[in-house]
């Protein structure tokens, strides 16, 4: 069986794209068509459900991966769960790997659990995610659970090493005593949980590094020779592709970019929405991705 | 409308009980009348669900606050979730508060869903939990909107300060430059973010601080005079009454001891399960509260 990132890599290289489409659905977005009629858990969990195989529909053939936010569907209770499941079955035999943004972390066996709720096999079914995003603020404890079930399995893991919003200095960027800082230490971490990696030079432990610090993506690149880097923050976030290309290995691998609402609302606001929205939708997943692989065609070799 | 800690200090008045129980459900420990016939999902959710509203009964006279864990019955999928759903209204039903130990942690409007999934009003029935577990790894965007949904609705927060397991330290004890550790700059914002306190003194943001590190809890009940302290490794990960007495106010309040494989499975392997397991779960919660009780009256004055 061949790991996370060799898949993630072969779609890439299929489809040309380094595109990962985040599903972050909010009702009052979606387009008319598919709007709840109701604030019901009920109806709303099935309108992100529609959207969302529409959306899967349209991003497959230029998008590598999507990133469906627990989120969203976890505020809905057990309707909004379940709809979470079919949509991330949806988009894997739509030939999407998922990366369930579910940012998990807890220690041994609780550890063991939320593993394999994401990673594990499902009696004779394949596990619900190709990959899922793991928080470890409680250290090796509460990873290696994780790493063991994505290697056992054949999928990944993101560690948030360096997240993409306003506050994420707070704590990741305190200065260490020993020099570097917090956020240096926990890349040190990952890079040894990522050991050994696969045949093609990364293994299954990446990291989450936020596309609004530029500065920090090259250094962790270079720290982080063996994980693929999952860069959230591109587009409505306020990144743009010359900021994220340094992500990347030579290769133009090593690395996914995310975008969300601005793939999947590129309307932006309830009244905007056009008559022609997947058309919409598909030309925003379609010029993010012809970005991304100018911007990777422009660096110096 | 009362707050989370004037609620919970309420209950352990009522009570004389500091006792929270966890409820970490394994199929192998569960007695022979709970024991799910196969290992489907269904059937292990159904058998989680009805040992735990037994376990229910069975503390509820005893234990101020249930803290069922979430990655158990997320492993098992949408009927794992829709059972923990319905056991957290069972609980609160039977005069317990629920804990939700979620260890959610995200920013901006997912921080916001996630915390209108575990604090929020559902349409017109009350929130599934009247606190859950924070990982504010991500600082204040991903722990604002957990902070404000408390405040609105009456709940509360604890937030990861220093866990209880073996590799805590790795990122939690790092030197600063400026002084302190990673975990005591976590304190600092903690205490930012409970501001201002409610009439018992003590605001919707807690903290979770390991039994297994009496000198951290020690510092920490110090330092986060206004933040009510989870305080998880009682019993099976081996702290003991006079280790946590010490994260406790002059009062005996501010904090709850939390429990979980101990007081439920207190056979510790399935064939020592006894016929009158419903008596051992009693005894062992009953016990816990005694030795809690006998070292808080024990503290010099």
């Amino acid at each position: 069986m061949n790991g996370f990132a060799e898949r993630l890599f072969d779609a890439c290289r299929r489809k040309e794209s380094v595109v990962c489409v985040g599903l972050d659905p909010r009702a009052e977005l979606l387009p008319p068509e598919h709007r709840p009629a109701t604030g019901d858990p009920d109806a709303v969990a099935a309108a992100y459900e529609s959207f969302g195989r529409d959306v899967i529909d349209i991003v497959a053939p230029s998008a590598a991966a999507l990133k469906p936010q627990a989120a969203f569907f976890e505020a809905l209770g057990p309707p909004g769960f379940a709809a979470y499941c079919r949509l991330c079955d949806a988009a894997r035999e739509r030939g999407l790997l998922v990366i369930a943004d579910v940012k998990r972390g807890d220690i041994g066996s609780t550890a063991e659990a939320y593993a394999a709720a994401w990673l594990g096999p499902r009696g004779s079914r394949p596990p619900l995610a190709d990959a899922c995003t793991v928080n470890a603020w409680l250290g090796a404890d509460g990873v290696k659970p994780f790493a063991d079930a994505a290697r056992a399995g054949g999928g990944g893991i993101f560690v948030l090493v360096k997240t993409s919003n306003p506050s994420s200095g707070e704590i990741q960027d305190l200065q260490l005593a020993d020099g570097g800082t917090v956020c240096e230490r926990m890349a040190a971490l990952v890079r040894g949980w990522a050991q050994p990696p696969g045949p093609s030079g990364y293994g299954p432990v990446g990291a989450v590094v936020g596309a609004t610090w530029p500065a920090h993506l090259r250094e962790l690149r270079r720290a982080l020779p063996e994980s693929v880097i999952l860069i959230p923050g591109y587009g409505a976030q306020g990144a743009a592709a010359a900021d994220v290309a340094d992500g990347f290995d030579a290769d133009g691998l090593g690395a996914i970019v995310n975008a969300s609402r601005s793939i999947t609302f590129p309307w932006g606001r309830p009244e905007r929405c056009p008559a022609a929205w997947r058309e919409a939708i598909r030309d925003a997943a379609t010029a993010m991705r012809a970005e991304l692989n100018a911007a990777l065609a422009a660096r110096p070799r």
